[in-house]
């Protein structure tokens, strides 16, 4: 592991992004969003995805310079096409335009159609929270998930994310996929010769298991809630496509690289709008205070609310410097020495 | 099983509640979405809580009389105060005023206080629906699910409604709670002596189990998705009570008679604001023959869209009668004899 100084690694990411032909403005953004995402420690969505975005972008699956544009509106609702551009600096801009919807009109919604994959879904809870708006992101993806029903993946994992804003910059902030664990996790488990902590897909012989290497070859992996987040995945997916007009799951293909195209919806509330802020958090501020004082069950592993940890990642990695993985930052080396400018 | 003609069940059910002190008109909805429960087969919520909801209003805890009123607006935003009234007829106000809000500006939202337990959650979704609608709504509930990390029961089951309208009326509606299985759930299969077909929670040696009787002894239940479920249900509760300035999980107490007060959310979508509902629709429609197609594992049980068996239970239940249990009936033909009037 390296711990790249936080204004270093985004201004090395930056410097990449702008060289491999993005404009400098939108490549600063881009680099600050995916620094960030390291920062935060979410080591899997920052620089991780680097290569690959690059990849993409050389072969025209994202282009670099599409910026998304608003198709349709009407009061709190708007209506964009992201034209396959970077999704993370799509879901920036919509993000923010919930928001600012939601000020003006006490919520805000931006469904958009054709942006591709936005890196960290969490940083768009952040994003509404920073600005004192409760929120609500989602997107679909390629199908990696077999319904409830069947062993053909034919749901995406479709991030879902809320965010609740605190005073004190506290965010509550939840990101989650539907299925239990990530391709990447189970990868992760077997090359450590480990079982899942708990069943996370079925065997071949249709059995619910822990072995990470069964799982990866039936690609039977488990939805949350089983049928549940089967449920829940095909409504995100269907409301995320009709309320865009854009692509659903079954029109992304199945391969990283088939990512491209995805829907996004943004809804953003402004809880200040209709309250005082510091009433309405001080019953965020209770809500928290109550799950701490419940019992733990391990004294090292208490219950915490979504996003708890966050801040204090961030503030050691801003203190030590952002912390990457070896492969990583190799990856990230390489890039760096062959990108043309 | 008794079977009753679904207009003779509204009508008695109303003549119940009219005779407890409600309102005609207000008894009359009341009537008709309890017995429209029944009617769609979700058996749990209809007239088999009418007992416990008649006991709540002559204990005070829900106020027959009381009606929802706005505490704050802007825009496209309200406040209510639910006022301790019937949690149906509440919710039934404050779905179709977000449906209002979103035909009059895009999005609408609805954030109630004070209310009482709305039945099923899925009657909110299906009104949203019928009105061209998307939409999400949610309430917390008594605390009955442990947190992640703790073994004492400190979130709400806190169900979760997703709704996409469709132009043939056959409305996608996803309707669930955060446990993986309710208690009642639980007390079916012991009843039954049988396993749980899926783990449902942990016993009392920490592991996890299929056996009802060890969840019910320890009140363990999983939540869905594990961590996962439960930081859902932590923001759930957190952005109900912030955003209508109310009562979180923790004010509730832990007994069913404690479930007064309660705080719900309900957003709306209007989609035929930004584009052609016919063209939306076909994106939908879509999705729904992509699920569709997926290899069953088994002929006898292949993917289903959520609601998907609604409308075939729902004309049954019309053509044959009401398929109603008998210990249900019975203890709704002791309320008939004894309700003064």
């Amino acid at each position: 592991m390296v711990r790249i100084p936080f204004d270093e690694l985004k201004a090395r990411v930056t410097a990449v992004l702008t060289r491999s032909g993005m404009d400098p403005q939108r490549a600063a953004l881009s680099g600050e969003l995916t620094a960030g995402t390291d920062r935060d420690g979410v080591r899997t969505h920052g620089i991780a995805r680097l290569p690959r975005f690059l990849a993409m972008a050389r072969e025209g699956a994202i282009d670099l310079k599409a910026s998304p544009t608003t198709v349709a509106s009407f009061g709190s609702l708007e209506r964009w096409d992201g034209h396959y551009g970077p999704g993370n600096l799509a879901a920036y801009a919509a993000m923010s335009r919930a928001c600012a919807l939601a000020l003006e009109h006490g919520v805000g919604c931006v469904a958009m159609a054709r942006s591709s994959h936005w890196q960290r879904a969490g940083t768009y809870g952040w994003l509404a929270a920073e600005q004192g708006c409760a929120a609500l992101c989602w997107t679909n993806t390629i199908a990696n998930l077999p319904p409830w029903g069947s062993a053909q993946p034919a749901l995406g994992n479709n991030p879902l994310v809320f965010a609740v804003p605190r005073g004190d910059g506290r965010h509550i902030v939840l990101d989650f996929a539907m299925s239990q664990f990530s391709y990447g996790t189970l990868e992760k488990y077997q090359r450590n010769g480990q079982q899942l902590p708990f069943p996370g897909g079925f065997d071949e012989e249709g059995r619910m298991t822990t072995d990470p290497a069964a799982i990866q070859k039936t690609y039977r992996a488990l939805p949350i809630g089983l049928w549940k987040g089967s449920g829940l995945s095909f409504v995100l997916d269907a409301l995320a496509g009709m309320l865009s007009g854009g692509k659903i799951t079954s029109d992304l293909g199945r391969t990283a690289k088939d990512e491209t195209g995805v829907s996004q919806i943004f809804l953003a509330v402004s809880p200040g709008a209709v309250s005082s802020f510091t009433e309405l958090d001080s019953i965020t501020a209770r809500a928290i205070d109550s799950l701490h004082s419940v019992a733990p069950l391990s004294e090292s592993d208490k219950p915490r609310y979504p996003g708890e940890s966050v801040l204090r990642i961030r503030e050691e990695n801003l203190q030590q410097g952002v912390a990457i993985e070896d492969p990583v930052w190799a990856a990230f080396l390489e890039l760096e020495a062959n990108v043309s400018g």
